[in-house]
């Protein structure tokens, strides 16, 4: 075994979701992320963890959703009881196909979705963690040689994130004490407000409310969003290439919206609901062991230089106690590369310019 | 995909596990039964069932006990969970390697199972059934290339069960019409009760208490077993071969044994407790689809012109009603090959002789 997929594990584990003994464990394995598991295993047996693992490929999904009538009970019991007394649910994504579900209809997975509310709460209500073993199918998506895209996934997964973690605090703090943002770049000058919201230190551990891995941003939950952003970083959203997507907004909401390529996900993800046409989350990418886009959103929204804006839901966590952010049923994270003629304000001041932040070395305000 | 992995997807789904619409499945997956799983969720969806599946692999298993300190918490909550709010349990066996748990202490393993006796229980409860996908794995166990093993494995399944469950059903009645079993072969002359034990026609469906696929045997819970018998059949038992193995009991328990070939594991089996020196099983191979030994116990034992008994623990639907028959933590199949020079009486009447039953051409009282 790679060396490298028992430091995965051992990051996982321990660092991203402090697992505990006597914790109940989900581990959702994916087809080719057998090696991965075997590994966790390993790791949730040192740790005297108690270890259900569950099968995850698109495959099975297919099959199952194409075949059903689309009257999906809700939240079945079992499904339900195994989520509701679980400790910890760790996803190890890793399918053969990145297209696997490409043939469903999306009202079947939407209904589908719908109809398990209660369980996608109660698997939020655990430690997750979403990880995912490099496999050939991502590598392709990639346009990566597999042991290419090895060495480039475990760059961005074995960082030494508690260092991470004090360099992303700066922007945190900014971001906390701050009432507006403003993003300008080629096609995007976009104002924000964020205040009273709390920012999120994503350093991949549940102990920062941070549930992927890789991680490596810092995110909060604008509204009142003016202005034009231009989503220059190229993307898969639901099966189909999206390029340049640009989106105005008045008052919190998009009233206008154009991509160079797949202006039809965009519409249908903007009609969802009322919710899918206001921003739920600006996030700051600041992992600068991701180097390239690589279309998997786990690694390219966490990319230094760039930020992230997504429509939909926000997250809890940046939200004041008790009160409830944007709502919609999607979350739909989009790039824009801030590394050329870009700068990130904060009440009028400059926070970061063309990729480098105000704490780092060659900084112009 | 093979047209046969639908139709054993089928024959699981509605003839074995009768699963209906809104029925709560749990799918448990071996690495290589994939292509099986996918055909079985495709057939759930037909049935509005709502399927979660979990992964089912040696290797996982393996990391996680060798890892673990042994002392394993009591029936984990998730997992138990799961199971008491499941109304059906299919298991598709099909890992890489039948070897894969080798090198796991056999006391880790038994206080892993000792740890989970209400998860069993809970298991049991369910409409279960246990079958295997023709795996590369399991060809090679069996000897045999992986197309041949293709042919004999859905031989043995895609059967007409149903005109067998009518054959079979002679032997249950003269079963349970029956008090005295005698077996008599090359090294074998062993008498049993079967008084007041009812016998279960094995029909490969859950509504014959039958939780196999192949199955294709009767079977009774013995006891009060005089003599001696010889398996004579090879099979591997703990990842051990073992060969001709030979027990003599008296008042029911096993009193001497010996074996040309892994006398320590059938020691270490009769040594687990007292339930291990007492029968548990006695079956009747039917099934003629299955022609040779391939060293797996789930086709083996249902194998035509075979008798096989179990050492250890007897199935309640054996037994009268609330009374509980042999008790043990194991439950250890051996076969008996009876084809040549050989019969089977009850109460003194011959039913079958070198093979051939009474209701059947040849057939020589």
């Amino acid at each position: 075994m790679d060396e490298r997929v028992r430091e995965h594990a051992d990051v996982l584990v321990d660092w991203s979701a402090r697992v505990e003994e006597g914790d109940d464990v989900i581990l959702s394995v994916g087809p080719d992320a057998h090696e991965l598991a075997v590994a966790v295993a390993e790791k949730l047996g040192e740790r005297g963890a108690n270890l259900l693992a569950t099968y995850s490929t698109g495959e099975i999904t297919r099959a199952y959703l194409r075949a059903h009538d689309g009257d999906f009970d809700e939240n079945p019991a079992h499904e339900r009881a195994l989520f509701e007394n679980a400790d910890v649910y760790l996803s190890l994504g890793g399918g053969r196909n990145t297209s696997a579900t490409a043939d469903v209809p999306s009202e079947t997975r939407q209904a589908y979705g719908n109809a398990r509310t209660e369980i996608r709460e109660a698997r939020f209500d655990t430690r997750w963690v979403s990880t995912v073993h490099p496999t050939r199918s991502l590598a392709q998506q990639a346009n990566m040689a597999y042991e290419e895209y090895q060495d480039f996934a475990y760059d961005a997964i074995l960082r030494d994130w508690e260092s991470l973690a004090d360099e992303m605090a700066n922007m945190k703090d900014l971001l906390d004490g701050g009432s507006e943002v403003r993003l300008v770049s080629e096609g995007t000058d976009l104002t924000m407000a964020i205040d009273d919201r709390t920012a999120v230190n994503s350093a991949a551990s549940v102990a920062y409310d941070s549930h992927n891995l890789p991680s490596g941003e810092v995110f909060t939950a604008p509204y009142a969003t003016e202005g034009e952003v231009t989503f220059d970083v190229p993307m898969t959203l639901h099966g189909e290439a999206v390029r340049n997507v640009r989106l105005e907004f008045d008052d919190g909401e998009v009233v206008e919206y154009d991509a160079e390529q797949g202006a039809d996900v965009i519409e249908e993800i903007l009609e969802t609901d009322e919710g899918a046409r206001r921003l739920g989350e600006l996030g700051i990418g600041m992992n600068r062991g991701i180097d390239r886009y690589t279309d998997n959103i786990l690694f390219d929204e966490k990319m230094g230089e760039t930020v992230h804006l997504a429509l939909g839901r926000a997250y809890d966590a940046c939200l004041p106690e008790g009160e409830s952010g944007n709502e919609s049923a999607v979350h739909v994270d989009m790039i824009t590369d801030m590394s050329e003629d870009s700068r990130l304000e904060i009440d009028g001041e400059v926070v970061q310019r063309n990729g480098t932040f105000r704490w780092e070395d060659g900084f112009e305000a």
